[in-house]
């Protein structure tokens, strides 16, 4: 059975990325940080794999995943992934209004959340399925849809931007991996109910 | 010569209280799990100390430091210590209007930061320095007078409350230390300058 897993790079602050985002600098003034722990690579997803054994080892399990799960302003800024994040997966990209044109590649829109999740697991089959951007993983946990979070903690405080938890309910959560990587720290949550 | 270290407990998302904390309940609602590493004790400090071992080594640092620098919110929540912390050590309480009663025992109010962590270094000798409290750390991160921040993530989202970090620059970290507590992740990072 699929698992809804968070993946996101994150500041020890909490930010996901720095203030002023948008789609030349999406991580913002100061957050290209967060992802210095992957390698500098091209277009294929597959050229950004870390050198080390705990970012390889999370890089990988990102790219084994069915499916994809994403906010309509992270699929924006990386230009939707030119319809295409790793494998030619499904991408459901949650949206409150889907635009009129249809999204690119294996990328479709969809507007509520419930049938979202319920759409990437049935298309993941038994792989898990990815989920990215902060204000999607925070409809997730308020929904009671997020199985677990494997958040890479970067070793900055960012001070201002854009923060991955806000005006959550109370989560009890369970630490179930911690992968140490040559700077950053790969810790993994299991959701509790 | 005395380092700065601010010692706290802080939940995934960055909380070190739930919402609505009080000299009643100083964690706020939902908070007290963020304590939930320490032993229940009585008045004396050293009857919290955690029966595992990577909690009893960062308990048994903190009543090793020399002096404590703490913010007034900190300070009355906790009665004061009734005016001894650990051991009768110096505590310099940092407040915007120090009022009128001299405080209790060791305690003092300082209203400035520079001669407030001036003061609690030449009173620490050869040791470290404890800082606790969100204001005060973020005053101190800010001034650029905070060496070390040893952080107890404590696997919860709070989802609200009082933050530790808020409104800060830029700063550097590097991870210096790793404690795996049965539940709790104890990181040690020492600030870049």
């Amino acid at each position: 059975m699929a698992k809804v897993v968070l993946y996101m790079s994150m500041s020890v602050d909490g930010f996901i990325a720095g203030p002023d985002d948008s789609e030349e600098h999406g991580l913002g003034v100061g957050g290209e940080v967060l992802h210095g722990w992957l390698a500098d690579g091209g277009v294929d997803p597959a050229s950004h794999r870390p050198p080390d054994e705990a970012g390889a080892t999370v890089f990988d399990e990102v790219l084994a995943t069915g499916a994809v799960i994403t906010g309509r302003r992270t699929f924006d800024f990386a230009g939707g992934w030119a319809g295409d994040h790793h494998d030619g997966v499904p991408i459901f990209v949650l949206t409150r209004a889907a635009p009129p044109e249809p999204p690119p590649g294996s990328a479709r829109y969809v507007t509520d959340i419930a049938s979202c999740v319920a759409e990437a697991k049935a298309a993941a089959g038994d792989r898990d399925v990815l989920l990215h951007g902060a204000a999607t993983a925070q409809e997730c946990l308020r929904a009671g849809l997020l199985d677990e979070m494997q958040l890479s903690v970067v070793p900055v405080l960012l001070g201002r931007g854009r923060r991955l938890f806000a005006d959550l309910p109370q989560v009890e959560l369970s630490l179930v991996r911690v992968l140490d990587g040559p700077a950053v720290q790969h810790l993994g949550y299991r959701v509790e109910r």
